[in-house]
């Protein structure tokens, strides 16, 4: 009998998958973008851990980088990057991707648009959606994050990362959108490199930033389509601002 | 002696304000826009007054109209639409542009897309700045707010109205831009009307919603730049969702 339970239920949530990844598909076919269903993850890292000088510090400005573990030997070396965790890995930059597929699960997605569609929105802060992007020769990592900052009011802050280094990180420009119900929001920035803390570049608030009543007329049951393109930012430094 | 300073006080406020024009048009010279320097108004209205239902009933989608005063007899008569001043004015639609010119000296813009520069953004909230603009034979109302939603946390809030119905505002589409520092913001929607009341707008969050770190990365100086841009919808509305 239990065997049976199990089995409609995985039967059910694979329904509910695939019905979630046609709505996407309806809504973005025209695009012909790469449409990837990102389920969310309860942080287990977040509050009173290793970042929480930045977190204090917040609307300073931009803040040093965060360093994860306080002793790292090897200049060479360095942590692990994943929003998630406190892992105790540190190792070159180049073998960071095969560390967060192998070691925490985080899928990697190809092509140069996708659309990032986080589920179930309305669950409770500290909330972590991810994945990794590989695009452009580069991998980048997008965080999407619930998170109180305000008792009692969390918001949504989404940012894209370079797995590299920040010189390498300033040849690029990431662009997020949303777009539902007449409604528009695009967020266009250099994306900063792994090396600085996630939590800082939320914490300083430069990311794109929602609040609650913003990303339910953006959400479509309770799920919320980011559209991603990266960009060589040539052009975007060669054009006068604005 | 009083006099002499009174005078060079008038004197060193043109230079400043002849200097942020200055900036101003040297950053949006490439455009060819035009750009207005707005002063901020401290709002004598806010708080505790009249859409105090609406303020507390934050995050429930979309709020009824706000009615300004309880009683208006003749359903052709809209009570005055001014963000700034509680004002027992009242008269047809067609002359609410006029009222705001002459009794709250609000500034009307003419043009399809101009620079809305609003200037000491570091005044404590709650504080306004407000202009009028003329274009595609309507006129529109354009508000900056700073207001603390959460207590010492102030935030920033622009939102576009048409003087008109909210059948007339369902055929245009504004966008707010801001670019500075390598990052850009764009917030696209349909205006709402100014018989919605421009305080319900806010409190629903349904607008571009900066927090104050965003504010200063979008900063020169203490001045805002928001290029403003009006086009009829009719385009908008054919296209697919994204």
């Amino acid at each position: 009998m239990l065997f049976f339970t199990q089995c409609f239920g995985a039967v059910l949530d694979l329904i509910h998958l695939r019905f979630q990844h046609y709505k996407a598909k309806r809504v973005f076919s025209a695009a012909g973008q790469l449409v990837c269903v990102v389920n969310p993850t309860h942080s287990l890292k977040y509050a009173p851990t290793l970042c929480a000088a930045a977190q204090t510090s917040t609307e300073q400005g931009i803040l040093p980088p965060c360093h994860h573990h306080e002793a790292v030997h090897d200049p060479q070396l360095v942590p692990c990057v994943c929003p998630l965790f406190s892992c105790p890995w540190e190792g070159h930059l180049e073998v960071v991707v095969s560390h967060l597929r192998q070691t925490h699960h985080i899928n990697i997605l190809q092509g140069a648009e996708i659309v990032f569609l986080a589920t179930d929105m309305h669950l409770p802060a500290p909330t972590d959606w991810i994945i990794m992007h590989s695009c452009l020769g580069h991998q980048f990592l997008l965080v999407l994050r619930k998170q109180e900052k305000y008792e009692g009011h969390p918001q949504f802050f989404a940012t894209m990362m370079l797995i590299g280094t920040p010189t390498q990180a300033d040849n690029f420009t990431y662009r997020l959108e949303l777009n539902r119900n007449q409604r528009r929001l695009k967020w266009e920035a250099t994306p900063r490199s792994v090396l600085e803390c996630v939590d800082s570049v939320i914490s300083d608030g430069d990311c794109l930033v929602l609040n609650t009543s913003l990303a339910q007329l953006f959400s479509d049951n309770g799920s919320l389509a980011i559209g991603i393109a990266i960009t060589t930012s040539k052009v975007h430094n060669s054009k006068a601002e604005m």
